[in-house]
């Protein structure tokens, strides 16, 4: 990757993505499932811009989506909506309505009270609404808090009987169609154990509601395959794929799984030059022009990405803090990370930049967000503008009065 | 406030601003300084509607701006060239050059590579610029880790050794005119004493200036005035004011203040809409429409924020977090908060969101920002619409290949 070149081209701060590596991790974890039938819904929040969602979409993905605007990014970029599947606690009556006309695959039920949502808006659509049901495992995954789902005090998914009563109560119900079950116990997933324990728990329930011939067909297990930021140990997704096809001996399902990070992260780069370097008593700082607005995830989670330089010097390294100009002292990319001395217009390349990256990126201090660019075949292209000041005032500008 | 009438014409999330209470707390703060010429200089970071900029422009505000785009926003929104500074540890060359061609009051320097630049792009320019020299007065204003900018080992200015260099090389270039002195220890500050002491630190390096012959014009006293989020103790202006005054005693200098938070934070409501109610396990849900996305200071900071329920029921009260669809365990609004039972279609109006709110917020997740509504006078008018889906795609929809 020849990122002086792109930096050059394209400005900076810059979204880099390289799209072969995202097919070949596609590829890979398809593979891991070739043993049954199976649907890779590529989780749209991970890296949403449309170029990268057509791209699954060409390699046969489906998407998952968490808002009616993901599932409306989805059939855009070509996914059949009979591969888009929409999870999330929080769905309105009106993205509700529109997936049900959008006839998507199913709609991930995430509580009671969301059911009766559903079924009441099929009801006046007279048109029978699939559903799967998000189970809670009460698993911990061993991750960061915030990126942990599987737990009761998280808001994610209801517990195993709430889930059964919901089950029979969509059996019995001539607007609900209950076609799959859905768990997801975090994200960033490193150890296989507790996915296998909560795939067994959640096999289970399918095996008893069998029982009272509730028969279903997806078998979702979410997503959070871990990736390597820094040294982590991750899961190969054979191992994956073994772990989980073990717990459904005798079970006739479809695989449903909802890979984020482990398709994106690791395939992108974001991209910054080096504005200045700065002493303060004994720290010093690198001052880059990207910030916490383009890339949030150091200043929220505490998160390590490791940080390249394209600088002539080699030596000696120090340890710097790298921040953006952004007026908070959470904006830095990282703290106390050895580089060596750097010159004005150099380049940093932060790695693992794919996957909640742009996503997450504000225009916090009016700062325009950065372009973003595909690499593929060894040729780039611009998939996303960089954003410009008009682009910051449109919608607020016509109201400027005296 | 008729917050339910708000959000029925308005829809939700959306935020609510009370222009009345800024321009009451702008005033409070304009009133203290009134001993001496002084700018109020509104910190356009904390909230940068362009209307909101306006509404200070014309009670005769200033702005302090921490990228070219606020300056621009600044300018558009009637504030006067002469009463706009720039400060920020990464400025751009193309930012440092905009700014001194559109003739701002000064550029607040915070390090010695900087002030190479400026002197370089003004001697390109050939118009010499006016600056002031961020000092960091190495005072620990017992906050946030996050909001404390005056130690040494933050990133924000230059130790007071380094400025005093930097102020004798200004006062030696053709190209270079020192006006001003700046420091800002650090935001939501609620104690007294540190800001004192910054104070006269700062007012001694401004007489030991004046010995070697370097007059400058401003004192550039930051923000970081604290406001009550919950019941903290806050300093009063007028005590604000003297402590720093008391600190000038035979200095000519003009004030410049650069309040943010307090001047809007206490006037901004996020209003949002209950969506759900769920249990999981011993652990009580509200799910509401408005996200981390939309107000990140609670996932980001772990920020309090009061929150009012607008329901017919008060009683009885339970503990509940209250959370949004976004898929992450970081995205809730408060953890085990005391709030009466709620029915579909409630609002929860979320208290002190007027600065680093909407300023904040991204589309993850593909949701688009809220709209922004100023009340003035008891009349409501919109001051941003709501973005729609296809103001989240525009940018990169055209170059969706096959």
């Amino acid at each position: 990757m020849d990122f002086k070149a792109l930096a050059d081209e394209y400005g900076t701060p810059l979204y880099v993505y390289d799209f072969d590596y995202m097919s070949a991790q596609y590829t890979e974890l398809k593979e891991a499932f070739r043993g049954r039938k199976s649907i890779i819904a590529y989780a749209v929040k991970a890296n949403s811009n449309l170029s990268v969602v057509r791209h699954f979409a060409k390699m046969g993905s489906g998407a998952d989506c968490v808002s009616i605007g993901e599932v409306r990014r989805a059939l855009l970029a070509g996914i059949p909506a009979y591969k888009i599947i929409f999870s999330g606690v929080g769905k309105s009556d009106e993205e509700i309505r529109e997936a049900l006309e959008k006839d998507i695959l199913y709609i991930n039920v995430e509580s009671e009270a969301e059911l009766e949502r559903v079924e009441a808006i099929a009801k006046r659509l007279d048109k029978p609404s699939r559903i799967s049901i998000r189970v809670n495992p009460n698993i911990d995954p061993q991750t960061h808090p915030y990126i942990s789902t599987g737990l009761h005090d998280n808001k994610f998914g209801v517990d195993l009987s709430s889930a059964k009563r919901m089950y029979i109560k969509a059996k019995n119900s001539q607007y609900l169609d209950p076609v799959g079950i859905h768990f997801h116990i975090g994200s960033q997933l490193t150890q296989l154990q507790p996915i296998r324990e909560a795939a067994e728990i959640v096999a289970d329930l399918v095996r008893s509601l069998q029982a009272i011939d509730i028969e279903l067909k997806f078998f979702d297990i979410g997503g959070g395959l871990g990736i390597k930021y820094d040294n982590e140990e991750t899961i190969n997704p054979y191992d994956y794929a073994q772990a989980i096809l073990g717990t459904l001996t005798a079970l006739d399902l479809t695989i449903l799984c909802e890979p984020g990070r482990f398709l994106t992260a690791n395939a992108g780069y974001f991209v910054t030059r080096v504005l200045y370097e700065k002493q303060n008593g004994d720290k010093k700082f690198v001052v880059v022009d990207g910030a916490m607005n383009d890339l949030l995830r150091p200043a929220l989670y505490n998160a390590y990405h490791k940080i390249e330089a394209i600088t002539e010097n080699k030596d000696p390294v120090r340890e710097v803090d790298i921040v953006g100009p952004v007026c908070e002292s959470g904006d830095f990319f990282a703290k106390n990370y050895p580089l060596p001395e750097l010159k004005r217009n150099d380049l940093l390349v932060i790695h693992s930049a794919g996957a909640y990256g742009f996503g997450m990126g504000s225009n916090y201090n009016t700062r325009g967000r950065s372009a973003e660019v595909a690499v593929e075949n060894s040729k780039a292209r611009l998939i996303r503008k960089r954003e410009c000041f008009e682009d910051l005032i449109c919608l607020e500008q016509e109201f400027l009065v005296d």
